[in-house]
């Protein structure tokens, strides 16, 4: 169970995050049109603190699960940070609720309506 | 101007088309990631009668041009039809809306704010 009182430091290791501004509509579908990658911001959406990556189910390789990740934080779905060994993760909700109302919403509604192809 | 009085018979020639419940919501968001495609998206659903490929400008080789065309059939995005020698394109927006409620509205909303990387 992750834990918002978890205070390990920020690592310094720097992982690029664009700017709000910098962050593309097409991006941001092209990040979501996986379903493992939705799968992700499915389980960060419905969660109250970050999560680490090993705390997402995927069942898939770590390299891949790595690109995935990688994936949604360039386009700037999520971000990450570095605690200790833990990469952290969170969606970055603020930003894309303010560049694109309601679009997550309706991507989060759509996925948990849709039957997903690993089910 | 497309005109919606035109009476010409629908060609013989089969194109696929993914029936509503084959339609996947990463297919249609992977179909939406490419500003082409979301140009494309943008003038069909602008315009109360189907458009012709040539209806909509892109400024991209015609067999650029056609695959964008085919990637939104083939997600279900739209539906195309041969009405002599011209593909005739319009939006499912019907079957978009019953699966995915509220999604194509958003992202059009989305893409109206955003800037494009071609303008």
């Amino acid at each position: 169970m992750p834990s918002s009182a978890n205070t390990a430091p920020t690592s310094s290791r720097a992982l690029h995050h664009p700017d709000r501004d910098e962050i593309r509509l097409e991006g941001v579908l092209h990040a979501l049109a996986d379903p493992m990658r939705l799968r992700v911001v499915r389980a960060l959406a419905g969660s109250s603190t970050e999560l680490a990556c090993g705390d997402i189910e995927l069942a898939i390789s770590k390299s891949t699960s790595t690109h995935h990740y990688r994936v949604l934080r360039e386009a700037g779905v999520i971000s990450q940070c570095y605690r200790g060994t833990a990469k952290m993760n969170s969606l970055r909700r603020a930003d894309l609720d303010a560049l694109f109302p309601g679009l997550l919403d309706c991507v989060l509604r759509a996925a948990a309506r849709a039957p997903s192809p690993n089910s």
